[in-house]
């Protein structure tokens, strides 16, 4: 045999040799009660793991997709508003609070993507027009004496105020009659006065009675699947009169502003008079080994912001409507809005069996059962009774200095 | 020997001696044809896989970046509609739509980051109110018999409506000059009579001549990479006369609506009429290996809503432009606005060679070359004929009870 | 013992021996110097790997979580412009560009999600109404001679421009007095004249002085962890007076725009004359196995298109203000607004200890540890002085056509 390998064949031969060869790891196979339950026990929680966890679970025998996704929302809903008999009103004139409102009066800005804002409170400072007029009162830093000039100096602007200071020192006229001083500003004018009709009740508390039609179509690209929230088998007598309810009605795309507040656990006045941001989460998840009729929307409600912050609390911005009056002149009608932002987030993974992911876990997961063995090794070889023994059968200990020994052949 | 080993060495020597070992598993070499090709070829398998699946067409051998990109985008375009000649039409008056239209006109909001809504068809309701009138009688429970005050509730909110009923009930003069009997409503009025032009044409069906500057600047940050859509390469008059065309010039940022919708296989003018949901899709994966110059953007265009839906159809919304009149009322002019809404979604995965992924994924490979072993483990020694002699080449038998034995030493 | 194992024992009883056997593999012990200490180097820098990489700088040892992030802002400040004195001036009439500015005229919309777009420079066309005018002679092809009237054909649109010729060539009046022959169109007339008021300074460059306050709200929903970027431990007087300050203020939200822009290494009135995009990002990365007090968010600041664009630069966009005049006449203010574009981007990931990744990390860590094997395997049987003594030390030879011989357990 030995003289056969010394002699030399060709490369090819070589070759041919090596394809034809099996290499296998030599085993000590041990007849031991301790260590063989023990190593079947590591063996099946790693054989579970992957199986249970890592292919059942984990769902590890799917090829998955992300959902590509489309949001239109339509509000509906209208509200007249009569603040003036309202106990504990704060203001005097409640005059531009005593009307209608509709859709393109509270919705701001009326398009938005996968979002959208109701204005449920505000402030309305009607009629402004550029000019000069006295700074609010409630500003830092803009009370003055008329008879020291320098209080008010000319081109310096108020911070967090509405205008920049003329110089003069006028009086400021409360809406209840009384007046102070303060610096007159270059601003729109009149300055708004930043106070709620109430410090309870938003305007449009009634709000909660609005609803909104969310139109979503979910898409998984690789696996040609599309659907609508809003189910084929619904007719448009059903669209109309329905309302989405999670233990009713789950599948109605329509839902009262109320209810989904409710589902978020807040209070629906307290969010609506200080405003505040709420996610409307519709996930998608499917499975599309079982029956694709199944694949339905899910949705969820969670306040995003948060409700016990003791500083700069809610949400609200000012936008304002603007005109000529009959003079020409540029005047404007000045919102402070509160309310609730809207975000739609769509969600959603669609699993469906491939043979690529389930071959890679399997593999992934034998390679895991060199674990079993790893660990029993150490306990055969260093802790069990007889350890000296499986070591010497398990290990064939081979002295260098082999290259010093001319005859190694037969060193064995 | 084994005197050697018995006399107790320091923890040092210990040491030394462990760092100058090297384990190496005992191998069983086999010489057949059969398990031999087997073996090769589930090894050639499994490096095939790995190299030619994992590392190059994966490009394992790269570490990559996720793009972080912006978009600005600007439209441009006008009409002049005269819809008074058109066939077919369903309003009486149709002076609101003989104008001009131009960007500040059709695009709502006139910013947005990623999109951009053009409206395409619309319903005008110029010069509403705050005030009574009759609801449209095409909203559900409005009908009403002025002999019979209970047909109309003070108070009560119209469902789906305009308004909130004031308890009388009135004469609604359709636009043909008919009239019925509907019940008065406080709301915006007159009340939006919800009739499109015509039941076939969009208004602003010549929309589709519309050309989009997209500007997207991509940024792979990892790799210091930052790329434009509108190449360095072109100039002024390249960029104010070019199209983008597929096959023709695909480098331009420019696009004609009407191309984009092409694409996506609709019908310009249904899409308008009722309006939907558009996705430019910019893909900007590269391979940074290669030239940069060669990393440039690939558009695609895909409707993301259903048009196939049976219920709710395409997308609209409402929206007013508000002033006072002569006399200091609050006027609005209504638009129930349908369109196009343009969502620009830039994707892209750089990828550039990194010495550590290139490693991971030949790691992963070779541990998944022991199932090669353990396929034709399980052949040689249970299947093969001859498995017998091979089982017994392969394991070596080691009986427990050798802690009995004292001289376990001579056992073997 | 042969006999044993030829006698057939029940399904049962091999069933228990299996499961009390115990397979590991047959090791060859060699004592080397050189190859003992490369293959330790080598497994000392796989365990390092693994635990220095994976484990403690990836955090191989903690489940993760993605935030899930409320933003919204809130911009402050007050500008009054007065720019008839400024040098350079490119425009005649500067009147509607003196003026008040504040948040509502010049945040468009009032209100995006994720995002805020603040004005800094303009072209004011004011009282602009449906009608006849000629074209901008700036636009391409719309020079005419009165003498020839097939220079302006009916009915068709001016490429880029304001409308569609109406078939008449019209004097053309520029606001310095001189004139030139332009084809009249159907527009909003007078049509605007596209020249800034100056060509080097933003009408509101002064809007560096602006301030914004963000409020973030970052949730780790699977950890049960949310906090705000306004820390609890501030007070009111504290939120109004202070300014985000990489340096001295980390904590405050609210930052003054010329410090963000600062921050990108940009220059303000550069930026503000001709528009761009800036992202402000916020990252919430958490160690939740310390302080969750630790846990803060950082604020970087970067500039999102491409200052070095030769064409096309900058951010614009126009947008109108609608109104009827004292006529009842549709009239409006049409803006070409130049201006920032702020992107609030959050990202985020929150890890805490958990057992099943570490697990999984030690794993895939041991599997990798049997490349040092391979490799030293390679150099001890080909390369190293006596490797044929290793090689015969390791392999086992067997050869083939044992299954030609009947008496093949007496082979070896």
């Amino acid at each position: 045999m030995s003289s056969q390998e010394e002699s030399g064949p060709g490369v090819g031969t070589l070759l041919i040799n090596w394809a034809l060869e099996y290499d296998t790891q030599k085993i000590v196979h041990i007849k031991n009660k301790t260590i063989g339950l023990l190593n079947r026990l590591i063996q099946l929680a790693i054989i579970g793991y992957i199986i249970g966890y890592a292919i059942i679970y984990k769902k590890g025998y799917q090829s998955t997709d992300d959902v590509i996704s489309s949001v239109t929302t339509k509000v509906k809903g209208v509200i007249y508003t009569n603040i003036t008999d309202w106990p504990d009103l704060l203001i005097t004139d409640t005059t531009p609070y005593n009307r209608i409102w509709d859709v393109s009066d509270y919705v701001i800005p009326p398009q938005e993507s996968d979002a959208f804002f109701v204005m449920t409170n505000m402030i309305i400072t009607p009629d402004q027009q550029r000019g000069q007029c006295p700074e609010d009162p409630k500003i830092a830093n803009v009370a003055c004496d008329p008879k020291v000039p320098s209080d008010c100096k000319k081109g310096e602007r108020v911070i967090n105020g509405n205008g920049v200071r003329t110089g003069k020192c006028v009086p400021y006229h409360f809406p209840n009659g009384t007046t102070t001083d303060t610096c007159e500003i270059d601003a729109w004018c009149p300055v708004e006065y930043d106070m709620n009709p109430t410090n309870v009740t938003a305007v449009l508390n009634e709000s909660e009675r609005f609803t909104v039609l969310i139109k979503n179509t979910a898409t998984y690209s690789k696996f040609h699947f599309s659907k609508r929230n809003i189910l084929e088998s619904s007719n448009t007598s059903y669209l109309k009169g329905c309302m989405y309810n999670n233990h009713l009605d789950r599948f109605c795309p329509i839902f009262k502003l109320g209810d989904i507040i409710d589902a978020t656990g807040e209070d629906y006045n307290a969010l609506a008079y200080s405003g505040g941001v709420i996610a409307i989460s519709i996930n998608w998840d499917c499975n599309l080994d079982y029956n694709w009729d199944d694949c339905t929307p899910v949705y969820t409600f969670a306040r995003l912001d948060n409700k016990n912050a003791k500083l700069a609390k809610g949400y609200n911005f000012r936008f304002s409507n603007f005109y000529q009056d009959a003079n020409g002149t540029d005047t404007r009608t000045l919102f402070k809005a509160y309310g609730i932002m809207f975000k739609v987030i769509v969600t959603g993974t669609a699993g469906k069996f491939d043979f690529v992911p389930l071959m890679l876990n399997i593999g992934s997961g034998l390679a895991l059962l060199t674990i079993a063995t790893s660990a029993c090794d150490i306990i055969v070889c260093y802790v069990m009774k007889g350890h000296a023994y499986y070591k010497k059968k398990k290990y064939l200990n081979v002295q260098s200095g082999a290259d010093n020994d001319p005859d190694y052949e037969n060193f064995s």
